[in-house]
């Protein structure tokens, strides 16, 4: 059985990377799948459809097609890893606990314990809370561990 | 028919009070639920339950017990407000938002046009955006009418 | 028991009125809804959150606000009364019809002979077609009968 | 991971096949369905069930023969594309969307400028609007890149 | 509370009338529904949307005009009881055993040990198999003691 | 795709070989599944769990060891084929439409002209009648074609 | 709002008239429902469908029919509370812990230090774990305030 | 077919290999999966996360390790098998009852005659109780005969 992951969150440190590469090493039998991460080229996901000069709707359009693909890989994850890191604002990942949270779909936050307390709704709803990567790892390797 | 309408978000400012105020003065057939907003309160939900040192654990009570209310409460609305102010992180509103989205609950994002690009993701799954709560209470006075 | 119908599509002519006057003259227990049928302020739903230069999301924004008020209806009825006049595309009685049949909502439909063959897969999962108001009064009678 | 996506809605032109070719030549990795689209045929799908006088029930067979495909195939689908022509009424692909909606899955609208307004509902519950098929192809491209 | 119960089954004894009056008796607050249990207007329930010659087709149209009322009722009913007579084929009371299995509403059933074999899957997933009216309304009185 | 099918009913005659094989024949991509119809092991599916001196016990434990394949099968087909003989009470078929019907799954019903007015409820919920193996396969070959 | 709060488990101390009178001095707007909680009563809920020889019908018969109240009661409730006494094992509660959280059903635990460590499982998807009725009576407070 | 069988519930003695050996022996095509058995790791699943003063808090974060594990594995299983021994409180086993219960899911119970009384509850539920590892094997072997 491969496990199912999702990351969500930040896309401005290399934490997917770190997790994906210490899972493979070890030969974890975990598919992970993400959102685009590219900043730019996910701003402008909507723009093959057309320019608008109004910038909410740009936004708006990019983060319909961006969703298309966020919902589904959501929907078919069976874990979810939610990080949040020291900058910006960071709704979206927010958004994705939420999501998961109204599904029942179990996740991870992955945060420093400067931000507790803000996140303390999101984090009140997941299965764990870590600060590194390697936490992460060691917990897919728990969840994968025989099957 | 009465529409039940969930207020989530900002606690700061005076925004739930002007919708609820201008609604019942147009005496429309509504009732609003909320969070707790008191955040001292809020923040002490889950002290009944015996002290924690660790600020976490402490957190962590809190959030939950708040959460067997907004839970409930957002479940049995019909509609959710989601208020995004210009301080704070307010990633409970987002975490709101997710759930309403997974839910298939409809919501109204309200927030300045200063923050539409972070809240992207959010309003791309919401029925409207509005910037005043004049805006609000003109949609949710519409979605009522004669009913 | 009060029996919940929505009545969907066609605004051009009187269908609404006549079923909803006969059944209060029967004094049959049945509350309806619907959305709001006049053509003009239906299509400035929106407006209130500010002008569209571009035609699409003037329509948008107020294509969503009507469906805060129509998803709400639809999932609170009991039965649904879904009407095809011969003018116009009345795409959203169609996508009423498809909504309710996912949700397993038993719905009528009400149309002239005419359009039989257009709209035989919104037909073949529906509970009844009807062609007069009077049947589906009737219908409508039975169903409550002795409730 | 495969992407499956349902092709609904105007069989008069040839928007399936330049979409599926455009897919398999940049080797996206995405299984097309689609219901059956020889109008002829598609009408007499339930003939072989005995003659029927009356062209309703002819219809009404045919038709849930149909959805038998349609409906397992919908519900099977990550995303659907719903192509509205410039002839005919289409409800069928109207009720396809609508039934998405329902089951929220994410949905994409191809049509031209023209048919904006009546489509209006349709859209709104839309993760995009195209207005030809190349717009289409780089969606789904997008949506299925590096998975 | 109230509790609602729903009357599925053999319409050619006095068995819902004998539950009903004893549980009136006993003033439990409980509400009752069931189909139209008279056989004749049951098999005319379509014939108000015109004639048929086909007798497959008049059924078809009474069949589905009885199920927006016992669809309906049924999943407004918290316990249903469904009862098979020593007469006649009564597949559609097994029909809503099915039914209610599915949705997890619980059911009793009511019928005589002769029958016990043939009603084995109908049973198994039953709450109660009950022998006699008596029965039914012990169990009835037993569930809503002290609401 | 290969196109699940799940086979209820009547086990005295050899419809299920004849719809199978002929299936095969033409090489159709469709696995079939079907309860246990062998009626001696399918009586004593529950005997190793232990005698029982009571018919009632005897029959309910089989009937719930059959239930677990019965119930499993049902819920992981596309569609559903629902055979009814001309011997017997064969409730167990028509409970497999109502649990078919009520998680939305499409089934079609194979049985006589002479039994149609007993089973109008369950025809009512079909897709489609059919009176002859040839005429199933014949849309099961519709519904696979060019899946 | 009022509030519908399921009370399981232990029946041998006086945990549920604490948290009901108290409830009831203060005015809380909350109905609260149970289980059968006469231990004797509860075992010979099924007597009255016919005498057993074998201990194990006996309690199936019974259970089921306790099964038709809880099941009920529970899926009715916003918040559960369960109980866990000193004694006894108490599988029934553990059974409704689990139960309310594939539902999503929120509940609180009720139970001595000492059993901390065995409820592990349970305590890890409840929203709060309170070792008096007082507490579990301010929590209930909190949730219903002001609404 | 591949059946998917969770093994729940006790872990101190030999029953989960009986059932896989004797089910591989025999070469059924069933794929086993479980909770981690091994008592210490199990307890120590959250350790990684940091040390706990509070005994409470370290089981907490441990349970919830374990149960994106549990929760995962258990929605993916067609049937479970759960085991209750003669030792400890085993309210896991309990409560992993209840939530297939909830899901629907299919459940055999598996143990001594002892313990029928304090397990009515669950037994009613469950589609067979077996008190041998043979018999659970036979009802194995029985479900996915043929398949």
């Amino acid at each position: 059985m491969t496990l199912n992951v999702y990351l969500s969150g930040e896309i401005h440190t290399d934490w997917r990377n770190q997790i994906i590469e210490s899972c493979r090493e070890q030969k974890l039998d975990i598919a992970f799948t993400s959102a685009n991460t590219d900043h730019e080229s996910s701003d402008a996901a909507g723009d093959v459809l057309g320019p608008e000069e109004n910038g909410f709707w740009r936004d708006h359009k990019s983060a319909k097609v961006n969703a298309i693909r966020t919902k589904t890989l959501i929907e078919k994850s069976d874990v979810a890893i939610i990080r949040f890191g020291d900058k910006y604002k960071q709704w979206n990942a927010a958004f994705d606990a939420g999501y998961c949270a109204a599904l029942g779909k179990p996740y991870i936050t992955l945060h420093a314990e400067e931000i507790i307390h803000p996140l303390k709704e999101v984090d009140a709803a997941a299965m764990a809370w870590a600060t590194t990567t390697d936490q992460v790892v060691e917990i897919l390797k728990y969840v994968v561990n025989d099957l």
